[in-house]
């Protein structure tokens, strides 16, 4: 999985510095489609940003199969050591769908026939032009004593029940009916449960810079504020600065994230990219707009992946004009007005190749700006000379040519990742100095 | 998280089905940072595929903070269940490593210092010039009775130990220190717990059909094979067919895999795109490779993703000679020929455009194939007559020109993936039907 974010600096977990206490929750994931090689639970992770947003910590997470007595042991240990319990999925109408009964053993009631239920999952299906499946049925049983939580996306209902001061919450587990139901019938009764604390998160992205020099920078700032935490993250290129607060009321700590994270800004200048955890497309995507300015883009070794990471930004086609993926050495003659002569005397890889290839593209598109990209993405192709992750970064305007050189380490996903991070951030510290663009 | 799998017909868990018993094993990953909202264990996939592979179920996964009762109280429940219980992470340094400390504590016995350990721990910090710091002393207490699993990538060391017929094995966090160790130390041994059982995996991919039909063709085929399981998994944009075998010998479940996997492509033909799981591209790829021909690509809606994805699989310079993002009109026109009055008469979204994009590359490029992609992958810019969705997509070869309509579900990201798709497959099966290709 190639999104999942690396902590490299030790960790300090936000909510073990904070001081107002916070109710423990717990999650259990359920089915066996979740214990294969190929799936995980990821509803859990906005669960608990839904969750930590109202100040209560999610404690532990189980993934649990069809499977009574595990389950039924996990439900039971979960409303023993924790304020809140959320399961998710078993609701479905067939045999493995475990849940209802098994929370209802759980914690030692009946499940009993509720007609309304019924009728409306009857409704849902008619609404479709067919008949209830007898199946169906089943979903029309709830724990005795449970209010009932509405599904507008899906015929599962859900449930929330109080035993003694603790409460239990079953969801579905396709996502699009979890989220609303959720969001809908039991935020707010949680918000209630949680009371005064709100707990807020920022993030800030920060291009060209190690996680040392960002953290002995920003250090002094950041340790001022004690109801903040800071963890500095590294992501595949760049660093990432979680800044979460934890207040009473909510107007506090949008105007604790606000005031740090500019203080931060103004320390680190334009290498914070993201004030709110942009990508660095949107983020160039912004500047060409309110620019009113165009791109075009030449690459070699990143094939496409400038040019796509551009395009995926809704609304692109304003400023990106065209791009070329010029892999082989004809192509870039061809298209890009590579004379040979740089090719054969400096080669593919080189910054006058880079260069050569900006301008062609510049010339070519009749745009403001044009990147080019030229590389070893490797794993073959490297030499003593010009190894493996050795790229080439060209750029043009109206007014200059020029290239950087980087070396990249990783392999060929994140070196062409990297490439084009680089290249993009290049273009927007371009943008930035410009003295017409006012920010 | 855009890469998770969706069971769209009902989700037969592979091991309920067999008849072999199987031990089953529980996960418990442990650090605090994996309940946040951005981060989740990903150790256990790739555990749980080693121990199906041997014939070894998981039956639970938690994740758990640096809670030293929780943690205490998983690792007992664990143990009492399950004949196997992994732990991971939590072996550092510092006080927030917490899992020798605990697990000691859940088994009821003491740690002890192990000399033998510290002297490896400090040899391995002098050979990177360091001195050991006082804090990694900590690394070297042992839980009495258990062996030591060395850690060449790391300063910390895993055990194992027997505890009546359980076995309790802990292991560290980073993914490069838990695979190797486990494969190393821990493997062998769990391969000789679980006897003779053998489960195997196949995954068949399929393009251009729905999961019903798949069905209805296969069914008759598969269920006559009682040791192996199939799964139809719709993925992205295609059909996964999982096939499980559970057999004695590995021999045994490799030809049953091989047998019954021929069978179902004899069934559904060309539509089977890979026989072991490999992306379109890369059989793509390997078509292009084998028959020595040439691929170009010209984009609009898909911006640089078909490119991108070609040039994603190593080797590829070799067949993919140019790409162009012609993202707009007069790219179009100025790049691929394609004339002004085909995008006036009939739109930039249209057969009549996509088939000159195909062919103005193509003759651009001097190579022997074209694909190009003209589309509306929203969210705006959709129309009642064109509405966002609607893609066509161009093919070029020396021999004819010709282009496909299609309307496609999904978001913007979705569009856009589903019509690479499409188009790379559109070559793959224009390609077969080369009589000059043998596959």
């Amino acid at each position: 999985m190639k999104i999942s974010v690396v902590y490299s600096l030790p960790f300090r977990f936000p909510f073990s510095v904070f001081h107002l206490p916070m109710l423990a929750a717990e999650i259990i994931a359920i089915g066996s489609e979740l214990l294969t090689p190929t799936k995980t639970d990821t509803n859990s992770l906005w669960l608990t940003e839904k969750l930590n947003e109202i100040g209560v910590e999610v404690k532990l997470k189980t993934i649990v199969g069809d499977d009574e007595a595990r389950l039924e042991e996990t439900i039971k240990d979960a409303l023993s050591r924790s304020d809140i319990v959320i399961t998710t999925g078993g609701l479905g109408p067939t045999e493995d769908d475990i849940t209802r009964t098994v929370s209802a053993q759980a914690v030692g009631r009946k499940l009993t026939f509720n007609e309304e239920v019924l009728t409306e999952v009857q409704a849902r299906f008619r609404s479709f032009g067919r008949e209830m499946p007898e199946i169906n049925k089943r979903q029309a049983f709830i724990i005795e004593g449970a209010d009932v939580l509405p599904n507008p996306n899906g015929s599962a209902v859900g449930m929330s029940l109080k035993i003694e001061e603790k409460l239990l919450v079953v969801l579905p587990g396709p996502p699009h009916e979890l989220k609303q139901m959720f969001e809908n019938f039991v935020l707010p009764k949680l918000r209630e449960l949680a009371g005064e604390i709100y707990v807020k998160r920022k993030v800030l992205r920060v291009s060209g810079m190690g996680e040392s020099a960002v953290d002995e920078l920003i250090a002094p700032i950041y340790k001022v504020y004690k109801n903040v935490n800071t963890s500095i993250l590294f992501n595949r290129s760049e660093i990432e600065l979680h800044l979460t607060a934890q207040t009473k009321t909510i107007e506090e700590a949008d105007s604790l994230l606000e005031e740090l994270s500019i203080k931060i800004a103004e320390k680190l200048g334009n290498a914070v990219f993201a004030m709110n955890g942009e990508t660095m497309e949107a983020v160039v995507g912004k500047l060409l707009t309110e620019s009113g300015k165009t791109l075009s883009v030449a690459e070699s070794c990143t094939g496409g992946l400038i040019a796509q990471r551009l395009t995926e930004v809704s609304g692109s086609s304003a400023y990106f004009i065209e791009g070329a993926v010029t892999y082989s050495n004809e192509a870039k003659i061809r298209t890009l007005d590579v004379p040979l002569e740089v090719i054969e005397t400096y080669g593919a890889v080189s910054a006058e190749t880079a260069e050569a290839m900006a301008n062609g593209m510049r010339e070519k598109a009749r745009t403001d700006y044009a990147l080019a990209v030229t590389g070893i993405a490797g794993p073959g192709g490297g030499t003593e000379e010009k190894p493996v992750g050795l790229v080439f970064i060209g750029y043009a305007d109206e007014s200059e040519t020029k290239s950087i050189k980087i070396n990249l380490p990783g392999d060929r996903y994140l070196i062409r990742w990297r490439t084009s991070q680089a290249a993009l951030d290049l273009l927007r510290r371009k943008i930035l100095k410009n003295p017409e663009i006012v920010r």
